[in-house]
């Protein structure tokens, strides 16, 4: 069995990665006509995607999931008409391929050209997610690259359904239909086997949990662009406009919990502790939050008459590393910028970092000196986004400094070729 | 001791990571400068350094070392002076760093500018050439990272002495001295805890031989930039012009046989091989070339009278996949572009692939459809270099796809940040 699993994905790995060579050098207006046709598929398929999801939605509810992931596992019509009206958008998208990045003469006369291609063969594995289906396969053929993708086993049979109507399109706008490919075996042992395709996937992708993402980031010999952990931080600067940093750390932390560029530790300098901290933390509290703090910032919430284990715990020294992804907050005092610069340095995972502080030299120190994807002034980590930073269609966030760092799209999914034209020449 | 080894590197990995921070915010002067006293001090200490290589020599002499790999591992006051002058024409390269990539007004009227950033640390793995430690260590310092060093063990002592002086002069440049770390033990486990070092090592390169990169790409948890292995391809269209071909042929196949821009393997059309080959395999045999053919090759060679196991050899399978790195080269005939095109697709590692064609179309098909970090229209494969590209100081040749492809330079060693700058935005 572990043999034939093995088979299964090289196979459909190869036949993928041959499909994506004619979608390489295939026209912009072809590959917009494919994801068009992708959109225009999802529709027409609608009933068959919603009986699939609906055995998804039975066999999970009997399996006992929670509420939450049941909502992300439900496909609607309304959903369904969203995750077309994305393609559509995507197929509108600038095309990130066949730009001359570079052009000029070199020895001997020769004529170079660096041009960006697509990467190839993408991998998406993911969670329960199934409109991350049509995502992915939209940006991939947009982008000429052929895609493989590996969905939850929970939402198994919805995305089979909606990357089956997505290669019919394909393949009905003149491209090999595996160059929509999906792995149709909820058996864990085929992400493995994809990790190891080195060389024939060329990038791979996992969008999901911190499990998920660390799995790929160890055991991949496919290269991985790392997404998603955000131990974010706001530093509040003696110089603080208190009202601003209060906006700001309410919204970074309770906005959205569940999010990566939400606020997870709260940094103040010692000197306006005591005239910050107290307004800071009734807000907080009130919203239902949690704060883990320091010797100090627990003496604050004593002091305020908070209540400790309800309101308010001390910290351990895992809770400055924590991303709890829920109405939980840590908090520490600081002497200053540079013991805030070397914290965040050291426990942060370089995601996004703000400080809130009206003295301009200490803005700019911070946002030279933090090593992160997106360093703020006097604004809520929350804009961290493709999105709202204007990339068109996100991928997700990368952590790492390699090839796309912070919020990431289409662009990162070509690389470039050099292409040199001669009449004869060698090296002398 | 395995635990000594890795206390020991995992500390030397921190200092040199906290050493990146004041460097990665320097000015472009005050690098420059660092790097100009990197070269004086390397011809100060140009008696200890020869001393140094003296042991070192006399140690692998008493080995048995090659007469190649000692000439590698030679040290002379030419050769000395030879690294001062690279020093000094690194510190002469424009700044990658602190370029604005983008600058634009986004949501709530944020200020946003994505700029470059050096990467942090960067950790460099090679073999027995004691100069790669002083243009490793230079190039890191011009841009902003620090730098942790693995010589090979035959050049221990000469690397260690080099990196000494270095360090020196760094330390009276301003920066701490960890800027420029080496590893000073040959134990082979040093390298295996350096590749676990993610998140404190930023990217790791190895400089050598395929074994190397190999354990490398297999083994590190940082991110690897794989250089090197070329099995390049000259492919013979029915329409190339013979003096052309065989001058490239011979060029990219006999110039230098050790590089990995060399030429490995030689496609011919079917309709033109009776015509063409036989004076191409004269021009090969008598330069002392062997060829491993196909069928049909080892025919024609057999009509000429070439020696059968002196000057040809029936191919093997695995012929098509090999680097050579010497005067050896395997011969296919194909039928047709098409044909070319996949087995080039197949077997090719991305480096280096270049056509000989008169017909237009057929090139840029060719430069189009082959998968490789720099095709090549009527040129020879010698020319992928960073200096003939002109891109400055080479580190290596990626034949990756992500973050680098094909010869990279200083801006290799740089990622970049986004920088927002707000007046207290929310996200709505």
């Amino acid at each position: 069995m572990a043999q034939d699993i093995k088979t299964y994905v090289e196979e459909l790995a190869r036949a993928a990665k041959e499909a994506s060579r004619p979608l390489g050098f295939a026209s912009d207006e072809a590959r917009q006509a494919a994801v068009r046709a992708m959109a225009q598929a999802l529709r027409e398929h609608e009933d068959n995607i919603l009986a699939a999801n609906a055995e998804d939605m039975e066999a999970a509810r009997q399996a006992g999931t929670s509420e939450g992931l049941l909502d992300r596992l439900l496909l609607t019509p309304a959903r369904i008409e969203g995750m077309a009206a994305g393609l559509d958008k995507l197929a509108d998208l600038p095309d990130p391929v066949g730009r001359v990045l570079e052009h000029r003469t070199i020895d001997q006369g020769l004529d170079l050209t660096r041009v960006s291609v697509p990467l190839g063969l993408v991998a998406m594995v993911y969670e329960a997610r199934p409109n991350v289906t049509a995502d992915a396969a939209g940006i991939c053929i947009r982008t000429g690259n052929a895609c493989i993708l590996r969905g939850g086993s929970l939402a198994q049979r919805s995305c089979v359904a909606i990357a089956h109507a997505l290669a019919d399109a394909v393949e009905a706008s003149g491209f090999p239909r595996a160059a929509v490919s999906i792995i149709e075996t909820t058996d864990r042992a085929a992400t493995g086997v994809l990790m190891s395709l080195r060389g024939v996937v060329d990038v791979l992708i996992p969008r999901g949990g911190a499990g998920l993402i660390q799995r790929c980031v160890r055991e991949s010999l496919v290269p991985v662009i790392e997404t998603g952990t955000g131990n974010c931080h706001i530093y509040v600067h003696e110089s603080a406009d208190f009202d601003k940093a209060r906006a700001i750390v309410m919204n970074a932390k309770t906005q959205r919990v569940g999010v990566c560029n939400a606020c997870e530790s709260l940094l103040v300098d010692q000197a306006v502790a005591p005239a910050f901290l107290p307004g800071m933390f009734r807000e907080l509290t009130d919203a239902g939050v949690l704060v883990h703090g320091d010797e100090t910032v627990c003496a604050i919430c004593r002091e305020l008459g908070l209540e400790e284990g309800s309101a308010f715990v001390p910290a351990t020294e895992e809770d400055w590393g924590r991303e709890y992804l829920a109405m939980e907050i840590s908090a520490k005092c600081v002497s200053g910028l540079d013991e805030a610069i070397a914290h965040i340095n050291r426990f942060g995972t370089m995601h996004s970092e703000a400080i809130v502080a009206e003295d301009e030299q200490a803005c700019e120190r911070f946002l030279r000196e933090v090593d992160a994807s997106s360093v703020y002034a006097n604004a809520s980590t929350r804009f961290t986004d493709g999105g709202e930073f204007g990339l068109g269609a996100e991928i997700g966030i990368s952590t790492q400094k390699l090839h796309a760092r912070g919020p990431f799209a289409a662009e990162a999914l070509t690389t470039y070729k050099y292409v040199i034209r001669g009449c004869g020449q060698v090296r002398p």
